[in-house]
């Protein structure tokens, strides 16, 4: 670029905090700019001496225009820049409900803070994709659908501050396997460190939650599943008819979409008898009621039911029946997993992309989330959501819980 | 098996008729009875003397307990097999609304009849997972959620019929690749006769379906899917709240996912590309609003407004959002379904598996299905649940749109 | 077809017998001639009227030419058909080394026979896509390249007999999980019954040979493949340089591509330690004397040479060193890996697509094969070389042999 | 970690230079050292104060043995680092044939300078798992095998500098999708991309080396890479056996596996096919003397011979014949592969895994490379092995070579 073009570029000055270096946020932050495309001139940038100490960053961007300008410190503010001097953020009242002002900040799942009046106030109920609401002084992460006309809504980047490198300091402990995805490797490994972080997560009082797939059913997963269960490793189910249904038809018939699950083969045409435990615990007025009256003795719906595991089931266009619980009304089933989710410090997924993506858009950078599947696109999508957060590992489901019951119960 | 065992075992004499040796229906029947285990004798067996003509089986089976040939003949029911005599089938009153009797008999997607009053009367709305329900001498599938208390609800298999092989005298002309799904394949074979079908589908009046999920868009098919809606071999999309907002998110912004579609590389962060869709779908009241203000001037859901092709949009768990047109009650979008597929000859099927499948519940076994998926796991799953009628293609999305558009002009 | 073009068809009358119809030929034999296209008239059909016993079929074929009639009877022969009458199989001189005459006839995997001076003589060495050499009244497979100027090579298609079903009659006690590839099944089940017919494999006498590659050695698996070689359930390692390579890499390094199995976090460039432990291994002599001189004292490698188990390490284009013992010469291994595979009756191939197939183009289709990977693709691939006889697992490779170990050791 | 354990740990301080974040070697080396686990002290990082101006960082290490901080030493090497003051690299005699002393240094793909009489000598040859020979003042990479007893060999890291990050100064023209390896890309933008890239390497007198599976003729691609060839923008061929064969068998009978490329129909028995190929072949004395001949008249490895394009086939254990040009002697090959891959640029791997790793093992850091796969697997693999000089396309590999034949043509 000629000197010219350089004069008549529009600057900005940012800055960054924090673990910028072993965090890759440097990094990107710097080849943001370069393919934006823009420049960069490092005003400031001291390094911490030592692994412990945080780094500081303070850098002058120039960019052709201030369209390009304001889109690149869009794409610089997720790895924690922020513009110097902080000016109050923008707020503009909704004028409408269900929608907000065109130019409104669309959140990230990391760790966000507004500047008001003077302050950094971080934001309540954090997750992707939602807009944040300004109300008494408090600011708050709503969706689109929620917001009523009136609200203030935070509008553009300016004083909009992103912290996206808590999870980082973790990783030498965490971060294990995060490499790559790839079946290549030696699950009991993976196996044992999630293991200790589930029973770390258990000591100091968290909270644990599975999104699971009804292919924890046909590999065979649903009595280690169960034991999990039982030793207090489970306190959110999230799921869908699926799972519930071909848990049930195991518990009614032994069979899982009509195989067999002790001899592996086709037993009658399997849509029969998973229909047939459909229409059972429709007769029976739901899973609940089929505990109680006896008709259901085993299996994962069975546990979670006994040991008071708070299960949410969300339908989808595929399923059959559905079961009484299933909520095919999917704005309520969004809340209801929204709100399972509070407070909740670890996520397992397990082999179910549509509830795990559905999860992962829910819960901030901050949750650990072991993905479980033996498909590596799969692991590579859900990871590429949330890479600092989440932990692949490509393998059997089923065997994989029948490891991790053992390393639990062991 | 000993004389003794022999002499205790019950027996039923089941008919078959059709194209029972190339269907493969032949061997399936007996295999099933060797598997399950059972035994058979044939009484007899006309083999049409050549291709033209139909075949006609007799058989014994002699099962172990009447619980075992029950379940068989359930199990040789969808290769065809009827017990002689046809006894009227038997018909119970629901005792409740929303299920059926526990012995309810659920259907196959193939062609029914019930014995009634001394004739075979077909049922209508065919579909699997259902319950027939008799009514004025008709017979028609229903799902176990819409049964009413009294309804008459066919139970156990007696004057059942199914037809599976009407699709197999198609085979020679539309089983092309059938034998096995692999990613090792020619696809512009594949192309030329899809095309070729779809064109004979259209000159016949028939109606062709396609399901899509959002990689569409990502794989930059969406120009190639308009070209098929001008062309005229669109008349139903059934799709979910994604493809439409990465649609749009391309006609507004050029991105998918937050990338350039004519670079790839990625121009900002991906979630506000999309939200902001959303939200400018959301301000205008609706993809149609959109396209009537002017606001979206191109793609998937403009062409679909402009042609008059009818568009369902299911919801899901993931959505975000969502659009104002995206069904969040998942009774009324099965519903929508299944009512804009009636009368649907062909069904093409893109990279979705959750609306694949969705749809492959609601059709009947002789609409043929295309499936089209990079991942050979999904192309199998699909077709597995209606093998005769599916074709499984492997490959890239974007680029089959582009082969096909290309076929269908030229 | 009208009559002149059928009055101008040549034809001919073939027989097959068996158990055509539970082993699919009957259904493959009448596909095959529609498809081809041609068409046929049964002139007898006499199917076991039981399962015990089997059918016969005699069958007129119409072609439109002789070309075509050849090649129909070419593809027939495969499902076990053969020209009433039986001539004498036409024999030719090899005109030349290291090739056939243009029409030889080209084996499958099939037990075949040729009809030469009035009996039907069985050929030796059973192998896919071999020449049958006539020699002394006995009928040998023979590759291409070892075929010799003179040699009696048999030629077309008359006189020669293929059995295709003798693998059949067993199905029902081997041929679980058969009827597709999927990862959406109880491993646990599947290996229950690979550990059952390993056990009755030994117990009758018989030889197991295992196809491996490093990914046994990368996900864990190789103290359990220890036990097995143990236990005396590996008679016969078949691999390539990487799963030695690895193996030796553990034992002397505890990592594998430079991942620490017990931590599962890299400990050091990978390519490092690999090529350590290679070097260490050609600075000894080979794996022999490196186990001999107490060098190497754990792993597979370790395991076989202590326990008597005859490996073959074939080289392929990737391979660093390589080990002393890998044949970098493919003839000479093409043949250690065909006679090492003489009389064994079960191939277990874990993870070695390029081994795999290797060694499925080298046996006859009665010896049992399971397949084991992680993709299904792979699978699926290896399935469909062998279809009657391959059973396939889809799962992680080190979980499987675990599970298998222990299953063996109970 | 305390002070009393900080006292006894041994240090060192090493110097790394260039693009050292944005190449994000500062965040790897930084990332590493507390992996060990060790600890870093940063005594000076210079930064470039704009993308165009390289960095400088001198780093003392801290680690709790001598021998952690080898084993860290090593790995930084690969990113760049090298101790200060660079001592005279340790060079010792090789005391036998084919072997390394045990500390040998074994090579990375990037470019490598050893420190010898007071001035950095770079390695010619460089290739990755190689040993450096210094001789008469020269340094080269050599295989182990090739090592002769008296050759010198540089061991450990002093003195051993490695420059990784020359090939991310292009990153932001070459590093379109390198972000993800994923399927739900559009491929087209790809193409546009690879096809500028092929352009200007042939413009600038660069050579490109194609590396391709049978797959390539399995889907059709064989047309286009004639294409390809025609056009001038193939110099080398890198394949097997298989690719050979079944494109000779699709030239000679219209199949590829025994399927009907146009119709996509099973002909006949597939081997039969390929196996009538490769004896023709063998008949005609190879492929030169088969075009020669009039035999071959068409197809890949026709238009390779008629326009001059070197290629080599490596053989494998899977390999039927083989063809008389297949090598199966693989250290001839191996040795063919290095030499053909000399001065080449770009390398465009289509669909072999096997001979792709065997490529990506010879080629240094500098040499760009697109990798093409319908499985993601394949291509996160081959990418993993020089993540900075790969870009990963997920695609049909047949639809990729019409659409990359037509963007060169255009």
């Amino acid at each position: 670029m000629d000197r010219d073009a350089k004069s008549e570029m529009t600057s900005e000055i940012v800055q960054a905090e924090g673990h910028l270096i072993d965090s890759g946020n440097l990094q990107a932050i710097l080849t943001s700019v370069v393919e934006h495309p823009a420049e960069y001139e490092i005003l400031r940038l001291d390094v911490g001496r030592t692994n412990e100490s945080p780094s500081r960053l303070s850098l002058k961007l120039l960019a052709p225009s201030d369209e390009s300008l304001q889109a690149l410190l869009a794409k610089l503010s997720v790895f924690g820049c922020y513009v110097e001097g902080a000016p109050h953020a923008i707020v503009r009242a909704a004028d409408m409900d269900g929608a907000a002002p065109d130019d409104f900040y669309s959140t990230t799942n990391h760790r966000t803070s507004v500047w008001l009046d003077g302050r950094w106030v971080t934001a309540a109920d954090q997750r992707m994709d939602a807009v944040l609401i300004v109300e008494d002084g408090r600011v708050t992460c709503r969706k689109l659908r929620d917001i009523r006309k009136g609200d203030f809504v935070v509008c553009g980047m300016q004083g909009v501050r992103v912290q996206p490198d808590l999870q980082s300091r973790d990783k030498p402990t965490f971060g294990f396997m995060s490499n790559e995805v790839s079946s290549e490797r030696r699950v009991e490994t993976a196996v044992a460190r999630v293991a200790d972080m589930m029973r770390r997560a258990r000591n100091d009082g968290g909270r644990i939650a599975f999104v699971a797939g009804p292919v924890v059913v046909h590999t065979g997963g649903a009595e280690y599943f169960c034991e999990l269960v039982r030793l207090g490793y489970v306190q959110v189910l999230l799921s869908g008819n699926a799972l519930a249904v071909h848990d049930i038809e195991v518990a009614l018939s032994g069979t899982s979409l009509g195989i067999d699950l002790a001899t592996g083969s086709p037993v009658e045409h399997g849509h029969r008898n998973h229909m047939r435990a459909i229409n059972a615990v429709r007769r029976a007025g739901g899973i609940g009621p089929a505990v109680t009256s006896g008709l259901l003795t085993r299996g994962i719906m069975h546990a979670c039911h006994m040991h008071g595991v708070r299960y949410i089931l969300a339908g989808s266009i595929r399923d059959d029946g559905p079961l009484p619980e299933t909520m095919m009304d999917l704005i309520a089933a969004q809340n209801a997993y929204a709100d399972a989710l509070e407070a909740v410090d670890v996520v397992v997924m397990l082999s179910s992309m549509l509830h795990s993506i559905g999860v992962g858009n829910m819960i901030p950078s901050w949750v650990k989330v072991i993905c479980v599947d033996i498909n590596p696109a799969v692991v590579t999508k859900l990871a590429d959501r949330g890479s600092t957060q989440t932990v692949g590992v490509v393998t059997d489901v089923g065997l994989f819980l029948h490891q991790l019951a053992t390393a639990l119960k062991g």
